[in-house]
């Protein structure tokens, strides 16, 4: 009785820092978006927000840990449980710093609206969303122990990589025909490389999770 | 007798996880230092040996984690002993990255060395030196559990963005002034970012070890 107590309230710690992460993970993804919203919108009482709303990914990201560390201390949790919680502990670092990319595009968005639009915004929103699908479906993986999916999040990081890689290569040549767009485009390349950092943060995740499910290390080997 | 043994090897153990750490640390401190002299002295050999060293880095990184695990599971480590590992699984990872920023600036610098000199390069040696320093304190810190250094560590980052946020800004004076520049120009900015991305990942290593040390947590707090 006790000790089927005791595996009840452990199963529901676990599930616990299964939900939090998932719920971090839904909240950066919704600044992902409202980030680049804020951008296509100029609208910059969103960029705030964005800006604002790191805090509760910070708060997150210290609760999460704690909860790790209380299962680790009084659980001594064995195998498959343990890769679970120490990758839980690597992950929440990803996330905290997604975060704290989406608060630096924000901050570029805010500069942007201040002046004359470049250009309309297309590959960036699509890489935003490329992005965001990356970090929900790398967090689906990882709390489902799905190395399928884990596998296919690490290959859509080179469609990211690639549009960063065209976004690159169109600024230069705004900036060489024209020095005036030199300080905008400037900021545009920097929340491409935020959303190609986001991306890669995706990407690490994938790669932990599919070293979880196989306990085999592919995060330096090609895919 | 039996305890002393166990204890014996135990405390072998985490002293060997520390000294790993510590050896990595001193790769990337390398690494950072090798591939900024392959900037200055426009040494291709020396930028192409960086880049193929992040191999010895990634190997360390899978070996660590392993250590970790394997100590959390059959050692069951409790308080002060558990945080060590948590966080050195933490740290292995920002030191993973360092490793990454250090083959991305000599895969520019290769690039550059390919056109003329843009300028005589003062301030990115600087930044490499302040982001070697700060890896190693903050590394440190780790080890001896001292959070002094760390917050030292902290304050230093504040040099490390202030000469990034200088050589920006004298970047776009050249794009603006010759656009026969730019190209170069963005090379250059980017290495000034993979060295600021560095010291912020010694920064994230510090503000772990005062949580460590303290059980507080200035990781989203001013300092």
């Amino acid at each position: 009785m006790e000790r089927e107590h005791f595996s009840r309230q452990y199963d529901a710690e676990l599930k616990n820092i299964r939900e939090k992460l998932l719920e971090m993970g839904g909240k950066v993804e919704l600044m992902i978006n409202d980030s680049l919203k804020a951008l296509v919108e100029r609208d910059s009482t969103l960029a705030d927000r964005v800006i604002a709303y790191d805090h509760e990914i910070n708060r997150l990201e210290i609760l999460i840990d704690e909860k790790c560390l209380e299962v680790l201390a009084l659980r001594q949790p064995a195998a498959r449980d343990l890769r679970f919680i120490t990758l839980a502990l690597k992950i929440v670092t990803d996330l905290e710093r997604i975060g704290d990319q989406c608060r630096n595009i924000g901050k570029r968005v805010k500069e942007l609206n201040d002046e004359p639009v470049l250009k309309p915004y297309i590959d960036l929103p699509r890489m935003a969303t490329w992005a965001g699908v990356m970090v929900k479906e790398a967090l689906d993986a990882f709390v489902r122990g799905d190395d399928q999916l884990a596998l296919k999040v690490c290959r859509d990081d080179s469609f990211v990589d690639a549009l960063n890689e065209q976004i690159q290569r169109e600024l230069l040549t705004f900036m060489i025909e024209d020095s005036s767009t030199i300080s905008r485009s400037m900021k545009i390349n920097n929340i491409s490389k935020c959303l190609e950092r986001i991306a890669d943060h995706a990407t690490n995740v994938a790669e932990m999770v599919i070293f979880m499910v196989n306990g085999k290390d592919i995060r330096h080997t090609e895919v």
